[in-house]
């Protein structure tokens, strides 16, 4: 059987190992927890990015190598010729050269630089290692930025959209139909999809100049904000991406089979939408499975993790649901986004 | 992490497995065999469903125990008070016992009994053990019996159905929309779903009527030949079925996952088809894996199992697709069925 290594053992490794195992893959993680959830679905191998003895051991008889956790080490990736590349890697671990990078591409963004380039108020980011609103603040008046930090203009959003897209060793490319996504305290809390009256044009043509500036390999999610009509790209992310969720139930084919396909020299499948989708994250705690799947067409993902504020430990999605159903969902998973 | 128990661990548990893991659910499989595939998704016990320490040991913890083969020693499901229950197994496991119950709850059959009762000519088959066509032969002549052997009326059928049904711990049945389905020597190959011009609301009331007799909880599936636009009950299994793997991909809950609910009390979910869907079934070997998925919407479900000469090793799924996509499909799969 072929084996799949990833750098990374959470939720996004599992349901990479849950689309790949029906196609006869086995998995093979590497996580520095031991009780990393897609060590239910795989082996799990329990350590530090850093070892390479380790490293070697994850790579040992995969026929690729790729990652779950855009802040893998760049060099753990280069050592084992990780698929995504690195320069995705590196690009995206660092807010200043990814947003230069758009830049450079001609994909328009929020000023950024210093306070004297943004204005205020403005948000202020650590350039490495955030994720969900982590290492974020918003700064009202002028003070000293740390070296690692940098300041984005705080945009007066209309509304937060992803498109995710997959470009397979071949370089042909597909997109999954934009998302228009609900954030709260940083952490995605909805996602629906397809998005309505979006400039999808616009957006695949964005993607596309990154994955092929990146030659980039398998699924990749850019993250942008509608201001006034317009597309500003707020970041991406080298990897398969939670806005995307969504696409397991709702998609012909789901994102995680199609980075596994792409990163496999697989054909991609077709990843037109089945219908109206929304995806509800379950964030801090679970409310009890029969409450979930009574709700009329409930899809529920749940990821094996222990329970934590500010942790997401699954998601649920609809496809074709009512309104009604997906405001009670949203009653359900404790949210009032 | 709720534990499911299952007797058996071939590809049936390893789909039980895929489609409760997103649950929440994690799984504990029984197999004779050491490379059981369903051993890749869940823990595997290896030993004798007649080892009373080894069924004590899979059911240690376990919020329930289920099966996935229809061949469970009564006794093993009776111990440990697997669902469904054992008289279903029982009824199931001697297709005299099964005929007469079909008799008794009115639902029609195929003339059976010895060859006075069938005429000539007829299938012997083996009361217990058969499956897959195995333990079958067409009489030409009369000849002697031997007391395992039941003869049955070789019925000039236009069409093989199946209907599959679940039904809940609270009483509540769902029906999947009726199978139509292709054997080759015994072996099913091919099923297309929703099945066209059917009689559904009395396939339904058979099925309904064995569900009810036997208390039923779980997935059952019942065989029905059709033979000039009647319907006789061929056979029935006491477990998820073959002949609705196309509801993994082609309808709204799969049969894996409804079996799941009904077994741990939960709510069952929609079983809608989505389109018109197809599975042909992957005999004896796989063709290369970059053939099956450049087949348009192919959704690909390989086993995990050693290619072996009729041996059932994956299954391919299309839906909504065109007739020429799954003529190729059937090519690709060494069919010419």
């Amino acid at each position: 059987m072929t084996l799949v290594a990833c750098l990374g053992g959470g939720q996004l490794g599992r349901m990479l190992a849950l689309a790949g195992i029906p196609l006869g893959l086995r998995f093979r993680f590497l996580d520095p927890s031991s009780d990393a959830c897609a060590g239910q679905v795989g082996e799990l191998l329990v350590g530090s990015f850093d070892d390479d003895a380790l490293l070697d051991r994850l790579a040992d008889g995969a026929a690729v190598v790729t990652y779950e956790f855009e802040n893998v080490p760049v060099a753990a990736a280069a050592r084992l010729g990780a698929v995504p590349g690195v320069r995705a890697l590196a690009e995206g671990q660092d807010r200043l050269r990814e947003k230069v990078l758009f830049r450079r591409l001609g994909i328009p963004t929020a000023r950024f630089g210093g306070l004297g380039e943004t204005g205020l108020p403005a948000v202020v980011k650590s350039r490495r290692l955030g994720y969900d609103g982590k290492g974020q603040r918003v700064v009202e008046a002028e003070e000293p930025l740390r070296q690692d930090e940098l300041a984005e203009e705080l945009v007066p959003f209309s509304r937060e959209l992803s498109i995710v897209a997959v470009r397979g060793r071949d370089g042909g490319v597909a997109f999954y139909p934009m998302t228009e996504n609900v954030h709260r305290d940083g952490i995605l809390r909805a996602s629906r999809a397809p998005a309505v009256d979006v400039p999808e044009k616009l957006a695949q043509d964005y993607a596309r100049r990154l994955l092929e500036e990146l030659d980039y390999v398998g699924v990749l999610a850019l993250e942008l904000f509608e201001v006034e009509g317009e597309l500003l790209a707020n970041e991406f992310a080298p990897r398969v991406h939670n806005t995307a969720h969504w696409t397991i139930d709702g998609a012909r084919t789901s994102q995680f089979e199609n980075h596994l396909r792409a990163v496999l020299g697989l054909p991609l499948g077709p990843t037109a939408a089945l219908g109206d989708a929304v995806m509800v994250n379950l964030v801090g705690s679970l409310p009890p499975l029969e409450r979930l799947l009574g709700l009329p067409g409930a899809r529920a993902h749940l990821y094996g993790k222990e329970e934590k504020p500010g942790r997401k430990v699954g998601h649920v999605t609809f496809v074709g649901a009512s309104a009604d159903t997906v405001a009670e969902a949203i009653r359900v998973a404790g949210g009032d986004f």
